[in-house]
């Protein structure tokens, strides 16, 4: 199965996730393990707060993108990991019945200064509902494996 | 029971939590949830990859550093969410079995100027395992609800 390398990878290329219907049940089975804040655990006290209704753990938009990047991108990437993450900005409330994508728009590329198997790709990482609205953005820079010289030679001369 | 409201802050405040052992099935069971590469599910995959050995995925360490202030920090304060993050460094990888604690560090305070009912504290967490060394940061200004006048008077004038 062919695999995106570090060289695959050029500004302003999008990737985009199938869409996924996210559901009241995992909305509040995430928030009770990880964020159990009323406002994502019980219609009524979201009522009250400044959601208006019953929304997801903003933690939960995250591994939600990651997971539908996962699937079909990742995965089929050498992809090598991130240091750390520049920012998230959680924009609206993620409602349960909501049909979510995740898309990846490439911003910058450069080489690993300090290992020259490696390189790194600026991302935004964006999750969009069903009208085309974005829900949050995440900026990171994972590392992706170089292609071998090898391989790069055997692109450019056929046969 | 008292909650801690915006004016209780104030810069170099320490909230410490309790600790909490992670194990195996669990980094497992969330990477297969959320963050499905073979170094977060696999021990051998894990030899292999830049780890070493089988290490939780980073948006597991993000999910529980918030899981261990929701209890007894976040859950007793007067917390508003907030608009996003500002940083993450994933630093040293978290390992199964290992005894991890949160740590939360009030770096600075401002009034919100948009909703005087609100205020910013900008935080450094920390996930720290059980030799001190920090796994993971994350930066964050969250919201918290500002004391009622009423209140503060009643602070000052005992009686």
């Amino acid at each position: 199965m062919p695999q995106r390398h570090w060289e695959d990878f050029t500004p302003g290329g999008v990737f985009e996730s199938e869409p996924r219907r996210v559901t009241r049940e995992e909305i509040i089975e995430f928030a009770a393990a990880f964020d159990p804040q009323p406002m994502h655990l019980d219609e009524e006290a979201a009522r009250a707060s400044m959601l208006g209704s019953l929304a997801a753990s903003g933690w939960h938009s995250c591994c939600l993108l990651m997971r539908m990047l996962s699937d079909g991108f990742i995965s089929q990437s050498r992809f090598m990991g991130a240091p750390g993450i520049e920012e998230v900005r959680w924009l609206k409330p993620l409602r349960p019945g909501e049909s979510i994508r995740a898309r990846a728009t490439v911003l910058e590329t450069r080489p690993s200064r300090s290992r020259p198997e490696l390189g790194f790709v600026k991302f935004l990482f964006e999750l969009v509902d069903s009208s085309g609205a974005c829900l949050m953005t995440l900026t990171v820079s994972p590392m992706f494996a170089r292609r071998p010289a090898a391989d790069a030679t055997r692109d450019e001369v056929p046969g």
